[in-house]
């Protein structure tokens, strides 16, 4: 599996590339892959497609990965208004550990896994996204300020030809144009898993996913060596290419037996997941707070991500007083073992977020 | 200290004392303690107060506890328009288990902690919270609509003497008047901590609080014998009364060395938390996921409240499958030990939020 | 419960109450309880008594409790040919955590336990024991000699009048001396579960003990703050006084069902124990390797004893290089939360054990 | 790196190779290799040599090993005098789980790490290694009968030209006989690390050992897939071939300074390790509890190889009423995350040892 960007991202010191990075071509995906059971019979809509992470990490010769904030212009990331300009750390690998020349002091045990992994939509669900999404972005923007910075960032990003990622298919062709126009963007996680960025979802877990279409068509890519809850810079995981090894179990009717829609159509259902035992085990942890009132100091009713926003913030702020740049714990907070929880998401009108840190991670 | 209701709710099967609990009256509160050092000089604005949770529990022969579903129109709680009905479970505990008669087949160990804990507002403080939430009542609804349900539910509760709960002070005097027209209510968190929520700050964890008046006035309540992450069905935590140990601190001047405000004002501060070593250890995790697409299809730009909205309501559909009502499910996930994780926040449009039940819970 | 030793060793810094201890006065323990069902009807030899530790904790207002390396003379303890001479720590509890002013720098969560706790024998399992003990203390002592430093200690404490501790039963009478000359003193657990200082003994685990006498007759004590896996000074856990709540359950013929003997009887038999989900958890842990050749470099034979003796003599002298004394760490290494494993036991003429300790208790 | 006997055991469902297995021929090491610094100075004696182990697993497409228990006659185990027999069992892996088809009903991750790592002794060292092993062989054997059971194994394997692995050194030479009559055989760790066949020492652990030789002469193999805590039926871990990277750092001078010798010459000292964050985390265990009172019912003083027979024989007791034959339960608790504490060792005449048995192994 190639890293998310397909390679345009330099094991060097400079964010050029970071900078000018075209995010409309994303995710280099593996796949996608069709999958039959022993007898050679494909899963079919309806079925439930168990997809076990067996083995993964970097290939031999090539360990090494990135974090990056994305120039806000150029995607941006949780906290765009606050950082807008463009960055990049360097992380290496030492077998289970990463440390970075530009964020020195910081070494933690990655819990490797795949950002994205998700079954193909059928034409029905791919109009449900298409619709939603479009819809989205022609509401009143103002209606969106809740969190201030979000709608400062791309709403969502809409299937277009230009730089469609298509595997087989020749560029510029009619079909090619056909595709890239109703195609939907791998960004945003949706109902068929896709880009859902757990952090946990690693060596001996299992992700059970909907089956839309004949043989499942499965995808994967977008690896991570190591995610803090929320990737909150956006290109925040230690970004990475490597091998990935996956067993996939079909369980016939699945979808109906383990699965319930919650919205308007049998389609609106979410993947479920089993959490494996290996795990990197902390002692301490250093929890920081927030409450959803913004950085202006407005009240916002039960916003967890504003709540999130606001724990983050506080986090860079704590951090930055021992030696590193905002940037540099943003950059860290967006890859390390931290945990980003919901604490309290109905003492109206106050959701309360947090962030844990494991001190552990820290040489000081 | 007593629970959060003051003893109202009974160790019986009805629901009807939830039903027509005043929430107004809440919380009964320990405190506030006039935080001095060994040389007698009291806690100053400015200052930092670590608070030590030593030890906590049931007293002995009152070792029981409830959870409950508030009635839609007496305060409701995350999933109120789906569970709009006053509902109540009875939880008995034997040492660091509980189980409850009303959902059987589930024992967990309790993460015991006060659900609120915080130091006293200044005047000027106290202002900031009473004008931003009158602010937040005073606009218009329909821009609160991201989260559906959430606007049916209170926005805020303005302070108000109705009510009040206000120690020595007489009732229905003059002070009494004054002081309820101007207190704040204890329902959300905020910069002094209070109704934080946070389940995890259990024996061995530390708060370090800020300090805003003279003497700190320290006050802790709402004791829980376990929470879920955010507390879903709002009186959702196992409300016990119990004794709890503190041990203080006061770091002279640490508000300004310690804590950043982000806001307007200075006092826009939040507390901080260590987390200690000691937490139940659990192996397998069964994780469900939500993406911000509420329930009526409807996409929501990167809102971690509706995902995990989203994520609740699939746990309690698949958990309904193995013979639970979904009442049932719905108080077992405000209580049990789930971790609720923002997960993505960046992949616009969909915010990823996923709760994670340890499956050890179960006898099934 | 009292202390093991009765309130003899007190809250100061000499260590002469130790020096001088009567160790055949041990242990104080709280019972023996008649154990019945719900119907009144008593355990019965053959049952299994399920004793579920529920909650246990000093008692408010004494919180401390104290480690000892007991004189040569007087008991000594594993290591008694390097440290032949008495020496005491008191500790303090704040909450979970325990603290000593004999030994500075370090802090550790307790995993509270009581170190005795089993039934009574019946007299045909009081004869077994008398006579096989009493078999080995007139062994030629030459070999005994395998672990060295072994010999120099009592080798077993066979029952004898003199310092009875028999409850209500009227000292120096007819009576009196005929169950002292038969009762089987509480130093070693057997077959009745009884002294087997399992450290991980605490909060909500269970353990399964055989019933050999009608009402089971269970006694407890000897409770302990917090014990390293051998608790290698003897007197070497925290000990304290304190209170603890046990819930019981009895398996009717459970003794057959569950335990098979291993040996000449039917009585034969060792507990089962269940250890629960509540443990300090921590990342990194520091650990020490002893293999089976002894102080004098001779080559023992997969003898377990001595390579562990090794890999604590060796811990020693590691930690003593950090500004303690041997007898601090031996001390330390008798009542903080590390583990004892047996890492290889075939690999002939060594046997491999390993002394892990966990770095986060100390604070350098 | 091979498999410790080189390749000689198939994977197939007889027991035939494990039973005619040459033992002598052990262990085929990978290595040695010469460590050097940045400047190309090498490693001296007196030095430290720090190895992480930063990654390890079997190679794509030889994803399997074997647990065996060896014939009384050739090798024995731990319960030899129970289980003289020769048994095989095969497991399979799946990313990081082992199962079997021997042993079904069981899937557990393994810990994987190599069972033998270490320096080069100095010939002074080999020297004493030979001459203690060779007193213990004209021992005489009665007194070595503490553990009965263990005296029906080879006390030593001494130096001897037969079968030994010597790399390039041309076979039936001079140079071969000189270094076969006075090479030390590998299997007993020793002062050097060697077979230490710790089971904790999997990705991100350390190992710090002794420099003997200029060099150091680092050797490892031995790779086990997942071992349990004394390896009880010898041949008992999960036997593989596989990779295995490490990082080498020499600590100059650091024998003197971090390992205190214990014994009559400044070379008896042992290796220290640091084990990493990564471990599979289990919240249930089952507890097997043994003293030191052997099959026959005599009482030993505070042997904890007497007390760990029990305990494990207890374990087999135990599991085998549900379905599985005795040497099942052998096989698997040799191999799977299990673990065994020295609970007690001082508690006279009583060694307590303990077997802690992960519930989440089993699927009934």
């Amino acid at each position: 599996m190639v890293d998310c960007t397909g390679g345009r991202v330099s094991d060097d010191s400079s964010a050029d590339d970071i900078k000018f990075l075209d995010l409309t071509m994303t995710h280099y995906l593996s796949g996608p892959l069709r999958i039959v059971d022993a007898e050679g019979i494909p899963a079919s809509p309806g079925d439930l497609l168990a997809v076990e992470i067996c083995n993964l990490g970097p290939l031999p010769g090539d360990e090494w990965g990135y974090t990056a904030i994305f120039e806000r212009e150029n995607g941006g990331g949780f906290l765009t208004d606050h950082f807008p300009s463009a960055r990049k750390a360097i992380w290496y690998f030492e077998g289970i550990y990463a440390y970075s020349p530009q964020i020195p002091g910081v070494r933690f045990p990655g819990l490797t896994h795949p950002g994205v992994v998700g079954t193909a939509p059928s034409a029905e669900l791919l109009n449900i996204w298409n619709e939603r999404e479009k819809l989205l972005t022609e509401t009143n923007h103002a209606s969106l300020n809740l969190c201030e910075v979000l709608h400062q960032r791309p709403l969502a990003n809409l299937p277009t030809p230009d730089n469609c990622l298509l595997g087989k298919i020749e560029e510029r062709t009619a079909e090619w144009h056909r595709i890239g126009n109703e195609a939907a963007r791998t960004i945003p996680g949706r109902e068929n898993g896709g880009n859902c960025d757990i952090k946990n979802l690693s060596r001996g877990s299992k992700v059970y996913l909907p089956v839309f279409v004949d043989g499942a068509n499965l995808s994967t890519g977008d690896m991570h060596f190591s995610q803090g809850d929320g990737e909150v810079s956006f290109c925040g995981a230690i970004e990475m290419s490597g091998f990935l090894e996956l067993k996939c179990e079909i369980i016939r009717g699945g979808m109906k037996e383990y699965l319930t829609p919650v919205g308007p159509s049998p389609l609106h259902v979410n993947p479920i997941f089993e959490i494996g035992p290996v795990e990197p085990s902390f002692s301490d942890w250093l929890v920081f707070e927030g409450i959803s009132v913004d950085e202006s100091g407005k009240q916002h009713f039960l916003d967890a991500s504003v709540a999130y926003k606001r724990a983050v913030l506080n986090a860079i702020e704590y951090l930055s007083r021992f030696g590193y740049s905002k940037e540099q714990v943003y950059l860290l907070l967006s890859c390390c073992p931290c945990e980003g929880r919901i604490s309290g998401i109905v003492d109206a009108p106050n959701a309360v977020a947090t962030l844990a840190i494991p001190t552990a991670i820290f040489d000081q």
